[in-house]
C-alpha cells in the first residue's frame, strides 16, 4: 500500500482529492426522468441521499423540516445557537455582521453561553410536530453529558459528529465514551464520524453504527490542514470507507452500514464523485447554507470556528443561490454546479447510463487533475 | 488499464488533457509550403481539417457559406436562433447585451421559442444556393422530430451531436433514436457524438457513423465538470477514440471512422495536439467566435448555456481577433495561438517533419505538464 | 532509489515537501491533555520542541530569555546586530523602515560593522543571568574566529549554521574548520547545519554533533532555489536524515543524533508534518517573528538577506500575531496555523492516536499535493 | 523509454522542465574561490560559459565587445536592425515605444528591411577590431544567402540558430542548405540549433558542429507551445542532448561536441541546473537584456516576434538590474537570481563540493516541483 518512498525513514501512500478525479461515461446513456437517487436507512428511506451537516448556518428547526419535506434530512446541532440561546436570531444576526478582525474571538464568547437542556427537547419537540424524520447532533465529548435529553425528547436517527471520532478514546483524566456499549444501549440508530481510514472506519462499524460520516467535515471553511496537518483527500478517503463497508460485511455476515461522504462536497460534480466512489448519501454544509431559507443568512461556519483555544476554520461568506428547493431541484439559473444538486446528479446517472445510487458506485472514473486557468 | 488505486475499493485510469502534453521535433524538417493538411470524409474533401461548430455564436447560414468557400465546414445548429427566430439578428444583439446577473435566465427564455421546420428548409437552402457543401446539426432528442425536414431540405453531413450520445440510449418514457436503423435508412453520411471513450466510440462506430466527435464539446464557455462530474480529458479522449478506430477498421473489414476533435481546442496549439493524438479533423467553437464575421459579435456561448433545467455553461465574451480568413491562414499579427491556425498547424508539421495529417498522427509527445507563472 | 530517467544523461528520485504530504488519523484518538511534547537533547529537557532561529528579527537576549521561561530555548545570532552594536535597537528599527527597493544594499551597510568580541560576552551572559539555557549560533565561516570567545563566555548549546555546512569543507586559501577535532574538544554539546541529505547528515553525525539542522533555514524569506537552483524538499530531507540518525545510531553502538527540522515550517501544520517525518524538534524563524516581542517589530530577515556578494533572500514583513505565549500556546483567535502551534501539535497527536513525539514519527502519512483555490 | 499510456492509440515519456527539479548537496563543501567555470570551445577559451543570445534586445556590435571582455561570447543576429539599419539606434527607441496592441504589426514593417552586406561585414569588423572573439549568427534559411559575405568579413565562431534546426531540412521548392556539406567546406567551428531531442541532437553532432544549441530559444517571450504545440521542457532536452554527446563521443572515436542550454534560463538557479543536466555552456537572452548597455533599453524580443506570418513571441519589458559586470559577477543587491548569475553558479558549485564545470554536470538532482504560494 505504502508504494512511495518520501525519505529513507518514511514511506506513504498516493490519496486523492474530488479534483483529481472525474467521472467518465460509457457505450450507454439513459433517460435522467427514469433516475431513482432515493436511499434507506435503517427504517427510513429518503427521496434524495442529501443530509443537511449539523452546522449552525445550515440547519435550523425550521430547515430541518423543509429538509424532510424535500425528501431529504436536516440534522440539528444540538450545541449550536438552538440549544444555547431562547431566541438565537439576534445571534445569528451578530455573526453575519462582525467585521472579520474579531469574528472569532466575539464566536468564541457567544458559544461559551452555556447549552440548555429544556431548549434541546423544545427544538427537536418542534421538528417532530412537523411530520418529518427527527434528527440531533452531539460531539463525542458531549454525548455523554446530553444524550439522555436527546433520547427522551425522542430521535430518529442520533449522529455524533467530530473533525475524528474513533472507536477507541484513550484518555487519563475522563472516562471516555464506550462508543460499542452506547449504541447497543440505545433503541435509535447511531451515525457516526468523520473518518477517513480504512481502519477508522472498520472499527467504527463494529460499534453498531448504522452509518459511517467519511472526512472530517471541512470544506471551504476549514483549516484543518494548514492547522494539524491533517488531510484525508475524499476521493480515497470515500473509496478507503467503501472497502471497510465491503469487508465489514462479509465478517459481520451481512449487515450494511452506510457511508455517508461529509466535507469538500463544493459543486454538484463533487456528490457524483462521492457516489462514484462508494458514498451513500452525502452531508452538506455550504451548498445549503446558500439557500434563501439557511439561518446563516449568506454566511457559513463550522463549530471548528470558534474552538476556544485552537479555532480551525473561518466564517466565511457564501452568499445566497435561491430558495432550498432551486438548490436541491432547480430548475438553475446557474451554471456552477451550486443550483439543481439533485437534477445534476440524475443526469449525470444517466449520461453514464446508470438508474440507481447504488450501481452508480461502480461507474468507471479517471485520474485527471484539474488545470486551473 | 486501472492501474492507479484510488482507495479500497476504487481504481482508475490516468488521463491527460492537451495542456499535459507537448509534440517534440526529431531529426527531420520541412518546407511549410510543402505540407498538406486536407481531408476526405465520404465524398467530399476539404482543404482544411477544420469544423465550425454547430453553435449561434459561430455559425450563421453566411458564416457557414464563408467557411465553405475558405476550404472548411460549417454546420448550422438548426435547434438555434435561426430555425426558432425569423429574423434572429436583435435575438443575437440582446444575448451580447444582456448582464451577467440575468443572462441565463433570459437565454432560457429566447430558446424557448418554437423551432421552426420552414426556417429549417430556408436556412439550407440558403447555405446550399452558394455551392459549398451543406451541413447541419441536431440534438439526439430532437432528431426523430425534425430529420425528415432536414432530408427533405438537403443536407450533405448529417450531425447529430449532444454532450454524451450513446450508441444505446435507455428510455421508459419516449423511444429512443435507434440511432444504427436511423443511420442505415438515412441517406446522407452521419457524424455522431460526443464520446469520450474507446467503447463509447466502438460502438458508436458500429452504428454506421461516417464520423465520430471526441469530447462534450465543452472548452472555456462550459461547466460540465463542476456540474456533472463528468470530464473526459482531451489528449486521452483522441486517442482512445482513434484506438476505436483501429480497432473498428479491423472488426469491419476496412471502414475507416472519422475522428473528430471537438472541445478543449483554444489554441492552434490544441489543435495540433489533437492531430497528434489522431484526430482527423478538429470542430472549432470559442477560436471561430472571435472572428470578425462571427454571428456571437464577440459572445460565446452553447446550447448547455441555456438548458432549460440545468445550465452547464456560460456566454462568455472573447473578443475578436479579426476576419475568418485570417483566423485561418493570417497573416497574423499577435503570438497567442488564436490567428493563423492553419498556417501554424502546417508549420508544426514541417517542424517535426510531417507532410500530411494522417503521417503526423504518429508525431512523437511527451507529457509535460505547463508551469503557469 | 534515482529511478526516474529525467533525460538519457539523468536520473533523479523524487521528493516531496510538507505541501505535497498529509496526516491520517487511525482508529484510535486521545485526549489532547494526556500529549507529551517534551524533548532532551543532552543534559537539557525542555517543555517544548522548538528552537527559536538564530536571526536577528527572532532572537534577541530578551527573546532568548522569554523561549527559555516558556520552556524552549532560543538561539542567539553571535554575528548579528546584538554583537556588531552596542545599542541595536536604532539599527533595528532602521532595517524595518527601508524601503523595498534600497532594503537589501542598506542591510550590507548595516551588517558589515564588525562584530565585537566583547559584545559577545555580554549577550550571552544576560541569557545566563536569567537562569535559562544559554545558546549562540556562528556560521562555520566564523566560528574558529570567535568559538573561545563563546567558549569563555560559557553556553550550554553551541550552534553552527550556515546555508549547507558539511563535514568536509575544502579551501585552498583558509584552513577550513575540522569539525570533528573542533567538537571532540569542545565541551559544550553542538548542534550542526543546514545538511538536506542522508549522506551529508551521516557524515555530519560521525563529527560528534549533537544535533543536525535539516534544511537550508528557507522559508518564506528564502531564495535560495531560485538564485542557486539547490532546494531540498523538507518531507524528503527530515525523513532522510531520520533514516541517517537511524543507521548512525547502529553504526555507532547507540548515539543517537537529534533531528532538528529548520526551515519551511510556515504553519502549525507543518511543524506536525516535520515531527511524523522523523524530526525530534524544530527551529523556527517567521513563526515566532510574529511574536509581539520578536525583535523584528513585524519584519523578517535571515543572514541570507544581506550577504554582501549575493544576496539569497529577502527581508519580509510578516505582521504580528500576539504574545509569544499565545504563539505558542493559545488561546488561538485565528485559523491560520500560526497560533497557539503547540496546542495544535499535541491536538494532532491526540486526534491520530499518540502520546509522545517519539511514537508520533510513525504516524502514517499520505501523499496529498494541495489544490490551491 | 515511452512508458506512459496517454491513450489506446497514443504512448509517451514524461518530460521535465528546471522548475520540476532541484539541485541537492552531498557530504563536501568547498570554498567558493577555488571554484573555475572556465570553458574552451576549438581553439577558445572563455572565463564564463556565457553565451550572450543573437537578439537585437540583446546584442549590439558595443555588447558583444563588452561580453568578450568579460570573458564571454557575444553573437551578433545578423538578420537584426544592425545589418538592416545604417543608424538602428532609432529604430531600437521605436520598439521601445510602441504600444502593445500594434506592436507585433509595427515590428514586422520594421524587419522587413532589407538585410546589407556591406552592414554585416562593416558591424563584424567593428567587433574584430577590439580585440574579443567575433561571433555571428544566421537562420538556416538565410545561410547559403549571406555565409559568404560573413566569411569574407571573418568570423571566429559561426551560428546558425533557428526554432528548430535539423540535419535533414526537406523543401520542394528551393534547394536546402546541406549542413554537412556545408560545415565541412567552411573553415570556422559552427554553433547549431535549437535540437531539444537525443536523435535531432545525434544528426546535428554527425554534420561536424563544434557545438548543438539545446532548446527553442523560447523563454519569457516565446508562444510557440501555444502556437505549435511544441515543447521540451529543458532539463530533459538538455539531459538527452547530453546523452547524444556521449553517445557521439564514442561512434566518433572521441570528437567532443559542445552542448549549449538555449531557453527557458530565467534566474542563475537555471543556469546551475542547466550544468547540471549536462550542459557545457548557455546561451542566455532576457537576463542580459537587463543589464544597463542592452540595445533592448529594457526591453525584449526575438525574431519569433516578428515573424512575418505567424509571431510566435512577444516584446516584453523585462526592465534592467545593473550594469553587465554587475549582473555576471555582482556584487548584487537583489536575490531574485537575476543579478551575478555567475557568483550564483560559483557558490551553488561550491555548497555541492564541486570545482569544475564538467564535474559538476554529475551533481545529484532531485525531482521537486516548484510550489507557487
Amino acid at each position: 500500500m505504502s508504494d512511495i518512498e518520501i525519505g529513507r525513514a518514511k514511506r506513504a501512500r498516493r490519496a486523492f482529492a474530488f479534483d483529481d478525479i472525474a467521472i467518465v461515461p460509457s457505450r450507454r446513456t439513459r433517460d435522467p426522468h427514469d433516475v431513482s437517487v432515493n436511499w434507506t436507512i435503517d427504517a427510513f428511506t429518503f427521496d434524495i441521499p442529501v443530509i443537511a451537516a449539523p452546522m449552525d448556518s445550515v440547519v435550523s428547526p425550521a430547515t430541518a423540516i423543509a429538509m424532510g419535506r424535500l425528501g431529504g434530512l436536516g440534522v440539528l446541532d444540538l450545541e449550536g445557537v438552538w440549544t444555547r440561546y431562547d431566541d438565537p436570531e439576534p445571534v445569528l444576526a451578530e455573526i453575519r455582521g462582525l467585521d472579520e478582525a474579531t469574528a472569532t474571538s466575539r464566536m468564541q464568547q457567544l458559544y461559551s453561553e452555556p447549552i440548555k437542556p429544556h431548549l434541546i427537547k423544545e427544538r427537536l419537540a418542534e421538528i417532530r410536530a412537523a411530520g418529518v424524520p427527527v434528527a440531533g447532533a452531539l460531539s463525542p465529548q458531549r454525548t455523554q453529558e446530553h444524550y439522555q435529553t436527546v433520547v427522551d425528547a425522542g430521535v430518529d436517527l442520533f449522529v455524533i459528529r467530530g473533525t475524528t471520532v474513533s472507536a477507541e478514546h484513550v484518555s487519563k483524566s475522563t472516562e471516555p465514551l464506550n462508543l460499542k456499549e452506547f449504541i447497543y444501549e440505545l433503541d435509535v440508530p447511531v451515525i457516526v464520524g468523520g473518518a477517513a481510514t480504512y481502519t477508522a472506519a472498520l472499527h467504527l462499524m463494529r460499534t453498531g453504527a448504522a452509518g459511517v460520516l467519511v472526512g472530517f467535515g471541512g470544506g471551504a471553511a476549514s483549516t484543518t490542514r494548514a492547522s494539524l496537518g491533517i488531510h484525508a483527500p475524499m476521493a480515497t478517503a470515500v473509496a478507503d470507507v467503501a472497502g471497510a463497508r465491503r469487508d465489514y460485511l462479509d465478517e459481520s455476515g451481512g449487515r450494511y452500514v452506510h457511508v455517508i461522504a461529509d466535507g469538500g462536497l463544493g459543486t454538484s460534480g463533487d456528490i457524483v464523485k462521492a457516489v462514484s466512489m462508494g458514498a451513500d448519501a452525502v452531508m452538506l454544509g455550504s451548498t445549503l447554507a446558500r439557500a434563501d431559507e439557511a439561518p446563516g443568512g449568506g454566511w457559513h461556519w463550522g463549530a471548528e470556528a470558534h474552538h476556544h483555544e485552537l479555532p480551525r476554520g473561518n466564517r466565511v461568506e457564501v452568499g445566497t443561490t435561491g430558495s432550498l428547493e432551486h438548490v436541491l431541484f432547480g430548475p438553475s439559473t446557474q451554471s456552477d454546479g451550486r443550483m439543481n444538486i439533485i437534477g445534476a446528479l440524475k443526469r449525470s446517472m444517466a449520461t453514464t447510463g446508470y438508474s440507481d445510487l447504488k450501481e452508480f458506485q461502480r461507474v468507471e472514473v479517471v485520474v485527471a487533475p484539474y488545470h486551473k486557468n
